[in-house]
């Protein structure tokens, strides 16, 4: 079995959550797993000088239907949620917690509170939220709330974003395979490929 | 038949490159032609306040390496031009310019500007050098040259840049199917099912 693949993402960020959708089962397809590996893309945004999508001019208005309309094509339950875009604190903190207590569960877990925002509209940046789609998934609700609060877990997850920065990721989705780079849910096809054949 | 597939892109970008390459064939196999429409997207740029991508930070590097490897995902010859981006008045000019003359044709010579430039590292920003492009597809060289300093082509092009902009195009490729918009050679697949289906 090969290297696990990256998944770099922003819980706030709506091609992340479509490749949030996708990629256990494309890495699963050619032998590998998946490390899941939340960031802050505001962080990241302040190095870029880059602004959130739907703040642009034209490519704002663009965006939004660019949204549902990938939803469809990838087949995945979405609804515009009421606030856009979130800080995504307390999700990417819960799922390092829960990394190092259950990994494939801690996946569970990332994919629960991204459908909870993208698919129910519950606003995960309320850290009660997403300790209730952590109990919901199989932990510990108390532990998790305890969790969110940890300075170790808060570091962790500075850490994890400046790692990130220093892995030239600047968006979300942004995938890592053997070292190359792929950013964009639209990149997927060609994530797959580079699985199957090794490189081009 | 339907209505022509609105085709926007600037000669200087690599994406609308590989876009072009395929958007003749996938429109033919459902019953559409296609309306290149170059646009200086210099002057787009202005408007939204982007800057290209190669000058930007992260996102330039990893822009690079997916020129590269996006050519060799969609099977175009590709060659990183040595100078890039460029300005991309006389190529953009010389198809208005051919279309009143033969559409298809003019099409023909947009993709033999594109491959000039991206495959074979001619400067096309020179306006002999697209002269010399349009000799090569059957136009009058003589006549491409004077077309090229002609004030009503000149305008022509500010206006069609303009109603770029004003159909809320910010960058290149930029494809619109019956209303339905679409950035980026990676929603080909997307325009495709669009046909096929007409929405969804």
């Amino acid at each position: 079995m090969g290297a696990p693949i990256d998944f770099y993402f922003d819980f706030s960020s709506p091609y992340g959550y479509f490749a949030g959708a996708k990629i256990d089962a494309l890495a699963q397809r050619h032998g590998r797993t998946v490390l899941w590996r939340p960031f802050l893309l505001g962080v990241v945004f302040k190095t870029t000088g880059n602004a959130p999508l739907t703040d642009q001019p034209l490519k704002g208005k663009y965006a939004l239907r660019d949204f549902s309309r990938c939803a469809a094509y990838y087949g995945v339950p979405f609804k515009m949620p009421s606030r856009f875009p979130i800080a995504t604190l307390a999700p990417a903190r819960a799922v390092y917690w829960a990394q190092a207590i259950d990994r494939p569960k801690a996946s569970l877990l990332a994919r629960a509170l991204f459908h909870a925002y993208f698919a129910e509209d519950r606003d995960i940046a309320d850290a009660s939220v997403t300790t209730q789609v952590a109990g919901g998934v199989g932990f510990d609700p108390a532990q998790a709330a305890a969790a969110l609060r940890d300075p170790a877990i808060k570091e962790r997850l500075r850490q994890e974003t400046q790692a990130a920065i220093d892995h030239g990721v600047f968006g979300s989705p942004f995938i890592i395979v053997d070292g190359e780079p792929f950013w964009g849910v639209d990149r997927l096809e060609q994530v797959e490929r580079w699985l199957k054949t090794g490189g081009w």
